[in-house]
């Protein structure tokens, strides 16, 4: 069967497939943009800087304008932490959605920043909704700012940042929104969903190596930023300021990401965006969920809350299965796949980002049915606390 | 005339050779490594991350068990950042000794972290004493840590860390060393200066491409750390507690970066490890000082504080030069030079790192003599002024 996303080439050198959360399968155009060296105070680089952010900015659509993208060295989490520092007054009290290990990271990120905050902690799963978050503005006066994880890739599960913005709006209140793992395959219009800031990074939906986060503010939230920061390297007003003056980053840029993340943007305008990059994944996510479930497996998230990012499954009941024997069977096979994140039962997920294509996903399909003939699992059925588990998103 | 150093190769593709401290020229061995994607979780890369940790330790020689090295996201001043958090209590007190750009950027970070401290300034370019240390540690016993910096690359001096370290230690206090730029050509052997930790990154001396810094401390300020830092992301303690303990950093990183430093500390060992690599570096510095000063260029430094990173020379006091034009100019004929830091006078700087050899560093010394002649610049001797002010270093 042909693909339709016809620009998806295999990895060279018998590299495996990743399918994780990132850093994940780049195109070999992408590394390749990575072979020169570059002098981070020269034009040239700086052109580099300039495009990067427009590209960027360009992606939020209609009223792009009012906002401004501030590369930030680091991991995404670097970029998470600068955000909440950098726009969360000293004096102010944030609101953290959690439902994973990233809402999770974001009230302790709070805890070091001594920010005071309150967290409403769904658990493994279960997605915040409007209707509580206005409860506990309703409640709680103090509360100046909410942070959403837009896909929180513990479970996979996409957060209804809409119900989120509309209730932390209503109230007065702003919110931002830790879009990491989604934001350039799922939309995040301002013109739909409101918002002060996002955080992403570069080794996610947009398909560069990693190296560096970016946050995408309200220009007058940046201006107000100034003197929040605790940190002189996380301070993204300071950031902020010196690159629209100098056209510089402060501080060395991991100059060859940031080639590649060059690459990485054109490609990803040339697939048709966020639209077309979202269809390729929704394709991924539908083909491996589909054979998956063919093969007895099941998600923990019901068809709703199903990202197209990376999806959970529970690992199958039967004896016989062990998961390290699984990953590194898939392993030899090509695949790379991840470790599941839930407390309560078993688990493991296939990321649906990066360089690859439905071809691809029902290449892991059947590497799993290899996997467990050869692991002498005949059913991939969970065990019953699995299925109790999920019955609670139904209720 | 032949190289000593027969293993420095042409940058391909027509780029120019970066004389600058970092991002330097990397050979295109380091580049090709980035060429394919890794799992970040996966054993493969643990592996990696494990050789990095244990060849940087080695690079210290005996005494090496005492110390630990925990690497870091983000550029150099995230690693420098994050050793001053994490080693200075809340209720510590620093010295820090700055002549320099990089002196009065721990102050600032300091100035952040809200960490009591003092500044020895002595302005662009003098060196901090050992005397001068002991007399500010004799008259203030709340300070509990100093820091210096081991090459100081804004005006390119070799700072005095021994003596610094003795008058440190005779006092009863601590030294933190910022060796951005010359950890991994200039020695800082714990048999030889004490201290208790160290920072430096990717892309200096040992040739890697920017990305990540790394921290070297003794054990028991790893231990001690706990709890110290202001920041999740930069906390020292937790990035190694985490490493040591599941073989993975604690948030996504670096990976293509990674596998070019690997590439390149095996280079760096392939060539003699710290001293070989001091030896080419010297030699640089010594054809492009030895070229200049034929050409009439002054250096800023006597030639017992010139480092072998990066050397200062003034700028001519003829009318005809005019830097930026300079700057493009050698930038035609393939060098990239980097501008001057010095306040009091003009000044431009030539980096001596990377791969580099004297057989490149006399094309350089070329490239200035061709373009001072295009420019109409007949003598690069510098204005009275600059000659005065380093009459000050001799004082």
């Amino acid at each position: 069967m042909t693909s339709s996303f016809p620009q998806i080439e295999q990895p060279r050198l018998g590299e495996p497939y990743l399918l994780t959360p990132g850093p994940l399968t780049t195109s070999y155009a992408v590394k390749e943009a990575m072979l020169r060296d570059w002098g981070s105070w020269d034009d040239d680089f700086r052109g580099m800087t300039q495009e990067l952010r427009s590209s960027l900015l360009a992606l939020l659509g209609e009223g792009a304008d009012e906002f401004d993208c501030v590369p930030m060295q680091g991991s995404g989490s670097f970029s998470v932490e600068a955000m909440l520092a950098s726009f969360i007054p000293r004096d102010g009290k944030a609101l953290v959605l959690a439902n994973g290990a990233y809402g999770q990271r974001s009230a302790q990120t709070l805890e070091y920043l001594e920010r005071d905050h309150v967290v409403l902690d769904k658990g493994d799963y279960l997605p915040p909704r409007g209707s509580e978050v206005a409860e506990i503005l309703a409640n709680d006066s103090a509360i100046t700012h909410v942070v959403a994880i837009h896909c929180e890739t513990s479970s996979g599960i996409l957060n209804p940042v809409e119900e989120i913005s509309e209730a932390v709006y209503a109230a007065g209140r702003k919110l931002l929104v830790d879009s990491m793992s989604a934001f350039g395959a799922i939309e995040l219009k301002p013109t739909e969903v409101r918002y002060e800031a996002m955080v992403s990074s570069a080794n996610k939906c947009i398909e560069g190596v990693p190296g560096f986060g970016f946050i995408i503010a309200r220009k007058n939230e940046l201006e107000d930023a100034k003197g929040n920061s605790h940190s002189l390297s996380l301070d993204v007003h300071a950031q902020w300021a010196h690159m629209n003056k100098t056209g510089q980053w402060r501080f060395t840029p991991p100059t060859h990401v940031v080639a590649a993340f060059i690459e990485a943007l054109r490609a990803h305008a040339a697939e048709g965006g966020v639209s077309g990059r979202g269809a390729r994944y929704t394709s991924n996510r539908d083909v491996v969920v589909a054979g998956m479930r063919e093969l007895g497996f099941e998600t923990l998230l019901d068809n709703r809350w199903l990202s197209p990012i990376i999806v959970t499954f529970f690992c199958p009941a039967d004896d016989n299965f062990v998961f390290d024997q699984f990953y590194n069977l898939m392993k030899e096979k090509g695949f790379i796949i991840y470790p599941g994140k839930l407390t309560v039962v078993d688990s493991f997920r296939v990321g649906c980002i990066g360089q690859m294509d439905d071809k691809v996903m029902r290449k892991v399909v059947i590497a799993a049915k290899e996997t467990l003939e050869k692991m002498g699992v005949s059913s991939a059925t969970p065990p019953l606390q699995a299925l109790e588990e999920r019955a609670k998103l139904a209720a």
